[in-house]
């Protein structure tokens, strides 16, 4: 059995718990928690241990599973807990991908362990499937449509308007700009032909609807570059329809190989529930930090680094005969 | 630059031949056939030898691509060049593959050298996306569609119906199958359900259509199981809308992470050239044969085996900046 531990209990770190469940290969033994452990109820028999506790866990744990933000915690949880276990981490501001990368692998060098950052779908499974068909098709064109589904990031920025009670922002691919990718035209697409946003607002009492959707459908970054729809509902319509976390996505690579010979390489998610699916990618790496680690393996990965077989619970000859 | 040579010059060879000149790190410098040299026109500068003289070649190539068959051909080459040189095949007999394995994997090790067998999309980049699905989605339904394409296999088995002068068969997945597949609702599907087959037949004069209707409709294992529709068309009609040979196809994998919270991974190709496509791929990996080498690792290998960056012309710092 592969030991499990996860430290963050949000979204994340409850959806790992549920994943875990599902490979009879693995068991959790402990979620750490910055708060106080007697006040958290988790949904196994791990034990709830305090994150000040987590060194005296060292031989009882394969891998921990860091369920924290990328803005804030990651940056600084991953490099420090590598230096004790074998970790995985869903690091997803892709800006600061490479010095994450470097502050994880010198670490992980030092304590031996595997440290693989950047795991979900995106960047996670879309990274893997843009390396796959530009190696493939070198002589190509990438396209990456999100949606439809929930943007966390976008639906705080509605509700950080003065008026807003609560928010959902679904962000939606335009299906006439998909179709053309895949006819192998090569399309040159804006933002505003690739994307639509739509936005379900509660207001507080008495707020002028006008003026809060003028000042969202205008807010640069965020829906400037877009055609913006926006609803006003109930709090209570919003509870009822709009409390799952739904989202998913399209790769796509077009690309010759001679005149007039093309090629469509599309890779789509649909998913009910964006950190659930996450989860799963992050408890299939643990698998795999876990084996590379039995072989002596040490140092950050990423996806790119990891052959896929090391992700599966069969043997290399099951993958062969049965999957091959 | 990786030193390149092709075995066999039929569409795969060709198709090679074609993908490494979009590779500006790759070079083919010889084509290696079992005609007699001189016979054989090529499209690029390599050298064009006789078979028999390929083990003069050993110091002046990394990576041999084996482009023959997988019923007599590759079963006795690859195990063979194995010895002399890293090799790449596409090997698609899927119930041999583990017997396959093994032969290519004894010699590879004894030699030192790489040998990547089955390379392609079907086994290959479908393989390779069962299994991340697998990984991730444990408690799940694969599904694989084929086509729309044409299956060599079908066609020749036309090709063998007595008054038949030529023939193109084309595999069609069900579109409202592939429907129901994505909404989650995990089907099951009968072999009829998933895919319709459609003939373009051209026959001998004086032949009954109705006869060789019947028998190709009937035909067990290839046709029987299936709705299959039969057009007779002239040899002109035949070689004007049919010579071209796209493929293609769909794997999905539907899965629940929890109850009613379902996910759909789906991976599809659209190809306008089967062996184009297939080249591609075999080229992708005879860089990572490469690479695998140049870091002294040796024995037989698949897809699963490989991790992602090694198909990569770019350094990991590249990869991990701007495909991730």
């Amino acid at each position: 059995m592969i030991r499990i531990a996860i430290l963050g209990y949000g979204n994340l770190g409850r959806g790992v718990e549920t994943a875990i469940k599902q490979n009879s290969d693995m068991e959790l033994i402990a979620v750490f928690t910055r708060r106080n452990p007697q006040d958290l109820k988790i949904n196994s028999n791990a034990s709830v241990v305090s994150v000040d506790e987590i060194e005296k866990w060292q031989d009882k744990i394969d891998v921990l599973i860091i369920c924290g933000g990328s803005a804030t915690d990651l940056p600084i949880q991953t490099p420090k807990y590598v230096k004790l276990f074998n970790v995985i981490d869903s690091f997803d501001t892709h800006a600061k991908i490479p010095e994450h990368f470097e502050n994880v692998n010198k670490n992980a060098l030092e304590s031996g362990k595997i440290g693989i950052i950047s795991v979900g779908w995106d960047p996670g499974m879309f990274s893997l499937n843009r390396l796959y068909a530009n190696a493939i098709l070198p002589n190509g064109k990438d396209y990456t449509f999100w949606g439809k589904g929930v943007s966390q990031g976008h639906s705080d920025a509605i509700r950080r308007i003065d008026g807003v009670l609560d928010a959902k922002q679904y962000t939606i691919p335009v299906e006439s700009a998909l179709e053309e990718v895949r006819t192998g035209k090569n399309p040159e697409l804006t933002t505003r032909q690739k994307h639509i946003r739509e936005c379900f607002v509660v207001l507080k009492e008495g707020v002028d609807k006008q003026k809060v959707e003028q000042e969202i459908v205008s807010m640069p970054n965020y829906f400037a570059d877009y055609d913006t729809t926006v609803h006003f509902i109930s709090l209570e319509e919003l509870k009822k329809n709009h409390s799952a976390i739904p989202h998913g996505g399209f790769v796509l690579r077009s690309g010759k190989t001679s005149d007039d010979v093309n090629h469509i390489i599309e890779y789509s998610l649909k998913l009910d529930s964006n950190p659930e699916f996450t989860s799963s990618v992050l408890v299939a790496y643990a698998r795999a930090a876990y084996k590379l680690n039995k072989e002596n393996q040490k140092g950050a990965k990423t996806v790119f680094d990891i052959a896929p077989c090391y992700l599966s619970p069969k043997t290399n000859e099951e993958l062969r005969k049965n999957l091959l």
